[in-house]
This record gives C-alpha cells, sequence and structure tokens, in this order.
C-alpha cells in the first residue's frame, strides 16, 4: 500500500525502511533535508513539505506521524489540515496523551490511530510492538503497513476506540519503570552484598532459562559487558518520565493504588537531585538500559 | 558421569530426567515408592534408601539433593555422613538459605555446591538457570550434569564461593517478587481504568517487540485466556515469601535500600488479611503466576 511518513528521527526511519522492505510505497519527509535524502536513496518517494506529501499520495491518503510528541503533531496536523477529509487515515505513531490523541481524533476530518509504538531502535531487526486506539476500519485499512513495523501480525493490535492505543502505551511505560527499578535494586544488593560476583555473568545465567528473563535483563548483561561490572562512568542521573508520571496521574484519578511503579518514578525524580559523582547503582543501571533500549543519551559523571 | 538423586517431587523428576535423557547414569531415590518406581521406568537406577545410593555410587561420589529447603536437607546429609569423603561431591538443588549452606559446606566431609535453581517445571523442555556456589573443583567436576539440566553451557555458572549460589537465587526470586507485582500494576490500572479492554490481546501484543516483553509477560497471557479476562475464580491471596523474606533481611544487614521489592513483599502479606471473595486484581494476577511459573497451587476464592 501507498503511506506518507512525516518524520524520520530515529524511529521514523525505521517505520519507513521496514514499510520499503515490506514492498510498500512511501512518501517521505522530514524539516531535515539530509533525513530526506537517505530515505529516498533507500527507496522512498521525497517530499519537500508537508503539503507535498497529501498531494502525492491517493485520493484515500493514509499517513504516519512520526514526530515528537506534543506541539510538533499538532503543527503536523494543522498543515495537512486542508487536504483531509473522511475517508483518509491518520496515524500518530509517537508517545502522546492519550487525552491528547481523544482530541486530535475529534478535531481532525479524517479518521484518526493513537499507535503506541515500544520496542527501541533494536525494533529495526526485530519489529515494533504497536498498541492501536481509533476506528475499526481506520485499523483495518492500515493493517498491511502495521504487520511490517510490527513483528508479524501478533506484534499489532487494535485496543480499542481513539486514545486506547496510547492509553495501554502509557501503562507499559509504567511497567518498565518498575521493571528497571526493580532489576537495578537486585543488582545493587549483588553488587553491594557480601560477596564477590560477575554481575553480567549472573545477568547472562538468568536470561537463559531463569523465571525473571526478559529482554530488559539481556541489556543488563550489555550494560555490564560494555561499561563493566562497575558499571565506569555511568551516571546516577535517570532522565525522562513524561508517561511514567501520566500512568500515575492516571492511577490518581481511577483511584488504583500502583506503589511499585510510583516508587520506580520517584527513585527517578531522587536521582536529579543527588550527586552524579557517586550516586545508587539501581538508578545508574536505569540510566543505562535506557540507552539499551531507547538509545536515550547517557548522563555520565 | 554417574549421579545419585535424592528427591523426586515436581522439581527432582525433572532433574532425573534431563540427565537421563543426556546419557549420565542416575541412582535415584524418594521417600515416595511410586515416584522411584517411575523413575526406574525411565530408565534411573533405583534405590530403597539414601544409604543404598551413597553404596550404588563410584568411590568419587555426585550426588544431587532436591528435598524441600530445611530439615529435610539435614535429613539427607545426615544419612550421607557415613559414606562421604573429600573426594565427593553434594549438589543442593533446593531453595536453602545461603548461610544454611554455608554451614552445611563446613559441616560435611564432601564437598557441598549450592545451586539455585530457577524455571520451575516448565525447565522440563527448556532446561533451567543454575546459579552455584562452591569449590571450584567441585563444580568443574559436575559440569557435565549442570549441561544437561541447565538450559546449556550458558544456563549455569559458578558464582563464587560456598553460599553465593542460593545467594544469587534469593537476590533472583526478590527481582520476581517486584516484577510480578509491576506487571500486576500495570494490568490493573488497564482493567479498572478507562477503556474496556482485552488483556489476554494486550499481554500478546507486549509480548511481540515490546520493551517489558519477558516470560513472565507470557505467564500473564497464559492466565487471562485460561482463567478469563476478570481471572475468573482466582483469589486476592499471594502465598509464598521466605526467598523475598531473606532478601530483604539481607537489604537491611547490608543498608541497600530495596523499595520495591519491599513493597512487593508487603502487598503479598496484605493479600492474606482481606478477603478472599473481592481484593486486588494486581495480587491475583501474582497468585495466577506463581501457578504459572512454578504450579504452586492457585488460591480459589
Amino acid at each position: 500500500m501507498e503511506l506518507g511518513i512525516i518524520g524520520l528521527g530515529r524511529m521514523g526511519q525505521i517505520v519507513a525502511e521496514r514499510l520499503i522492505d515490506a514492498g510498500h510505497d512511501v512518501v517521505a519527509f522530514d524539516v531535515d533535508e539530509a533525513a530526506v535524502e537517505t530515505m529516498a536513496a533507500a527507496g522512498a518517494t521525497p517530499a519537500e513539505s508537508i503539503a507535498e506529501v497529501a498531494e502525492t499520495l491517493d485520493p484515500k491518503k493514509r499517513i504516519w506521524l512520526m514526530v515528537p510528541a506534543g506541539d510538533p503533531v499538532d503543527a503536523a496536523l494543522e498543515e495537512l489540515r486542508p487536504y483531509l477529509d473522511a475517508a483518509d487515515v491518520i496515524v500518530d505513531g509517537g508517545n502522546s496523551h492519550f487525552e491528547a490523541s481523544v482530541r486530535r481524533g475529534e478535531a481532525t476530518d479524517a479518521a484518526y490511530l493513537d499507535c503506541g509504538t515500544s520496542g527501541g531502535p533494536a525494533g529495526a531487526e526485530l519489529g515494533f510492538s504497536l498498541m492501536v486506539g481509533g476506528p475499526e476500519w481506520a485499523y483495518e485499512a492500515v493493517v498491511p503497513a502495521f504487520d511490517a513495523v510490527a513483528t508479524g501480525p501478533k506484534g499489532h493490535d487494535r485496543m480499542g476506540p481513539s486514545g486506547s492505543g496510547h492509553y495501554v502505551k502509557m501503562v507499559h511505560n509504567g511497567i518498565e519503570y518498575a521493571l528497571m527499578q526493580a532489576y537495578g535494586e537486585g543488582f545493587e544488593l549483588l553488587h553491594e552484598g557480601r560477596y564477590d560476583l560477575d554481575l553480567a555473568a549472573v545477568a547472562r545465567t538468568w536470561t537463559n532459562g531463569a523465571v525473571i528473563r526478559s529482554w530488559l535483563l539481556e541489556l543488563c548483561e550489555e550494560a555490564f559487558r560494555e561499561e563493566g561490572p562497575e558499571l565506569g562512568s555511568v551516571a546516577d542521573h535517570v532522565a525522562g518520565g513524561s508517561t511514567g508520571t501520566w500512568t500515575i496521574q492516571e492511577s490518581l484519578e481511577q483511584e488504583v493504588p500502583l506503589p511499585l511503579i510510583y516508587q520506580a518514578l520517584a527513585e527517578r525524580f531522587a536521582s536529579r537531585t543527588t550527586g552524579r559523582k557517586s550516586g545508587r547503582f539501581s538508578r545508574r543501571l536505569a540510566n543505562r538500559l535506557r540507552y539499551g533500549f531507547g538509545r536515550h543519551e547517557i548522563q555520565r559523571r
């Protein structure tokens, strides 16, 4: 099928490449001309503006936004507005707040799919997990593209109506914070505890058959292997936190206690008030794991 | 190689079967005669007593204990005592406290390996993750057996001296409690939250490519598929807790804060004081997950 991709950052490039590799026709735009040229070399039709993306596409337009959450999404939608009608489908693949997605879905003439995207840059090889909210017909219309961008047909699903995709992604990230903190605490106790242990060997042994095996645990092993058993210069400073904050805000709204997710978020906040030189091993590992799965910049000390 | 296996419960049977399948010679004993007969039919040499296990084995005896942690380990060691010397190796594959393993290692004439075992009954197919503490020569002497019982050579390693295997397994379990609680909290918010979601579909979508993918998440999907999206009759009652308690005790000794692991343990305790009829979704999922990975009895309401 034919799709427009707006936004060719780290994640947008992967979306475009996976679509092209699967034989889809991609019209690509980014404010960064070099990114557009790279994608044209990979087989996309380059566009010089958002308007050109819309004008190049079929009458039934399918447009995937992969721009940073917040104002860039509204700005792209504003530029697309004159070209959109009820037969068109917009996919927002970023980390938007679910209420912003509901509002945008109501404000646009096109069908609006909010698409939570998980897997980070490693998804270039494996494909992503895609959590999609919005009208069923619009989801069905884009399934061939979701099959290509996700790990396969099992790696995407329609969660429910407008907003539900970003809602499920928000909770995914809340869980993610707690998982990172849980591994961090365990490795911190092993690091500070009474045996002199090879933490990379511990992580590798657990990864092979233990109940707690996971992708994040594989990334713990990678962190110890690449940074050393003391995590080298990795600082006690964990950046990020918006989706975790939203998860706790929603838990307050729903009156659902989330003590671990709250505490994991609180540990991030606390990491930003302590000195970067020393600090907690658990939070230094969380700092490094954010690089492992998302290629987020490592805060060094 | 030739090994004696003492204890043919759920886990001991799997250890024996994996050794036999790999071509090792197993001398098997359990207080339950039927379990011994089953294992004899599978190719083991049956023994009628612990003494007979010791008498049947080579002069250099390798004996794997897979009996419940605590008194049964001491009772088995007491019966073995007259037969053991410094060329022999004992493996304790149960969930013993690491300090008990150090004490037992000092008290026995044989080399003593404390072997944390993770993977639960699913390890019958995949093999276990084995975390081994004790003398290096003894570990090396048993490597062919560890290769067979673990997922393979990467699924076992010597953590360090006596006690370190059970120490690492203790921390593994502390992490496990927190991971279960983290997933439980996320699914509870999705369950109580503002969208009507298919939680099995959410878990499956996450399992395929998301950052939080893991074996426990696969077991969440299995739980929703087998028990239904409301978890059916699964009660808000999470049993178990000894290894998590030891983890927190050690964190107090080491003065390492483990807020998530502590809170996950506290949630278990709290689950036992509330009514089983209603209760928290997160803890009902934890109750079901303990069946998923360990075939521990599901508390029903």
